[in-house]
């Protein structure tokens, strides 16, 4: 086995090499520079093998999807991504080609990104494969989304779709009835490797749209109760107007009892915001600008709590409020 | 057992509240602004239980260690700390009581160190208690300290007392005999709590003293070689110039065969730094201003690697290089 320095030097000095401040990871420690006039940004995400992923998912999706958890927490408050730090405790399975393919992996994303690796740590540990990653970025003074100012009237927004992460996971656990393998592989796929929206982020800061704002990890419903619960209000979503991608419609089709699944599963890594009513058609402008669906789902309002109705008005049983690791 | 929120909440979030930019650890991410005209400094550092500490340490004196390992690597940049985030894989032995005293260990240090909690991640492990934690601070732009700057003829420095870490882990395993009490508690102490030596950091930053520096954490040895790959150079040092305590020079009394793990052990977490000669006497007026004893063991020469002789001039036979945990 390679001690710790040169499975540095051999594996992730290449990751560094675009970051002078990280200094080929000779240094226990890294500098950068926030850009003028900005606030730093940072997030920690940690994954256990068997807890947050699978032991068999391919290491360079591993890699990846911690990488850009991270970065969708960077979005979700409006910064531009910098760069990273990874906590690597090795379990004794993992070897040369393992780590070679989960840095092959980093590199695609930090092409994909802009980020560098500025450094980090790694050791050994019995138990299994755990990763930790920092990631930081920079947003102007003042300028980094808020959590808490949603206000009475605001109307409810989230990119992209929902439900297809925590359909994922259940494509890959063989739970999902009469797939096709090509939607399987889309929903797996939206699973392994969310997308963070850190451009929208970015645009929502820059414009000053959203009142309130986080990505969805934990689940629509979950999240959308911490803006409640910070802004001190409740919220009302229409379920049929939670976007769905074609594959995850084709799930809820054959199963519509899958819908609670889709609004509380989590792993989706959209943003979910807030903006005032008045603002409406920006947010529709900034959506073409990006190419990037923005669907309007529906309205704070005074009161606690989320609730989910239907067509009808009527609200939706949801068995369990969210998604928790632990 | 309680949810990640309500641990966050109850246990966490009190640490975070000095932290405007932590907003309570509500958010997934924090922000911060450096001082103006400071680059931020960054760096991480992992432990695993019954690998980089033992299942029945002090909780309090895990998370501060963890925490002055990470104040170590900024103080070797010159930096001032500012804050830190916390990952933590819990296990399932992992409950209320041990929690409470991990997070008043760091509410201790928070205070003697001026830093914060500004977020985190807690997950649960099948595996051991394993903690990631990075750190951050600033430093004026471009004073951080350099590792590679060390010109031949250069004097080699070191603060405080070097050994202490490697011989308490020696005395808590029973493996040092004839010890007294006292000395037992004042080695294992240096073992569970080293002092991150900040002020001396930001004093050779703000001087332009050192031409190159690191923590002690691999062993003096090992560390010093580090200085000399990246410098071009080699270094001797002088054995009986190395800078013991009174505990650790009468553990050498009685076998002077520990001399190596003394050399070599690592866990000093002090700061070795080479200086220009004609600076010597900045460095000792550096010394009487901090109350820091700063020892100067020996020169940078030209050529490579790390020569460590006796009185009478002969290298010493040391049997490894330095510390590795991988």
């Amino acid at each position: 086995m390679r001690g710790e320095f040169q499975i540095i030097a051999d594996f992730f000095a290449p990751l560094a090499a675009g970051a002078p401040g990280a200094e080929g990871l000779r240094n226990d420690a890294a500098v950068f520079d926030a850009a003028p006039g900005h606030s730093v940004v940072v997030t920690v995400d940690a994954m256990v093998e068997g807890v947050h992923f699978l032991s068999d998912d391919p290491p360079g999706s591993v890699g990846r999807k911690l990488l850009r958890v991270n970065l969708s927490d960077l979005a979700a408050m409006g910064a531009r991504p910098v760069g990273y730090l990874l906590a690597a405790a090795f379990s004794k399975r993992i070897d040369d080609p393992w780590i070679q393919a989960f840095v092959d992996g980093l590199a695609a994303d930090q092409r994909d990104f802009g980020v560098h690796l500025f450094g980090g740590d790694t050791v050994s540990t019995p138990g299994p494969l755990t990763l930790s990653l920092t990631a930081f970025g920079d947003v102007p003074v003042g300028r980094a989304l808020p959590r808490a100012g949603a206000k009475a009237g605001d109307l409810v927004y989230v990119s992209g779709t929902i439900g297809d992460g925590a359909l994922g996971l259940k494509a890959l656990r063989g739970d999902l009835e009469n797939q096709s393998e090509a939607d399987t592989a889309y929903l797996a796929g939206r699973y392994r490797l969310p997308t963070p929206r850190v451009a929208l982020g970015q645009a929502l800061s820059a414009q000053g749209l959203a009142t309130a704002a986080l990505d969805v990890s934990d689940g629509l419903v979950a999240d959308l109760g911490h803006i409640c619960e910070t802004s001190g209000l409740a919220a009302e979503v229409e379920a049929a107007k939670v976007p769905l991608s074609t594959a995850a419609e084709r799930v809820l089709g054959r199963d519509p009892g899958l819908r609670a699944a889709v609004l509380t599963g989590g792993d989706d890594y959209e943003l979910l915001f807030t903006v005032s009513p008045d603002r409406a058609a920006e947010v529709a402008d900034l959506a073409a600008r990006l190419g990037l669906p923005l669907a309007r789902i529906g309205t704070m309002q005074p009161g606690a709590g989320v609730r989910v109705v239907d067509d009808s008005g009527r609200p939706l049983d949801l068995p369990r409020a969210g998604w928790s690791h632990f």
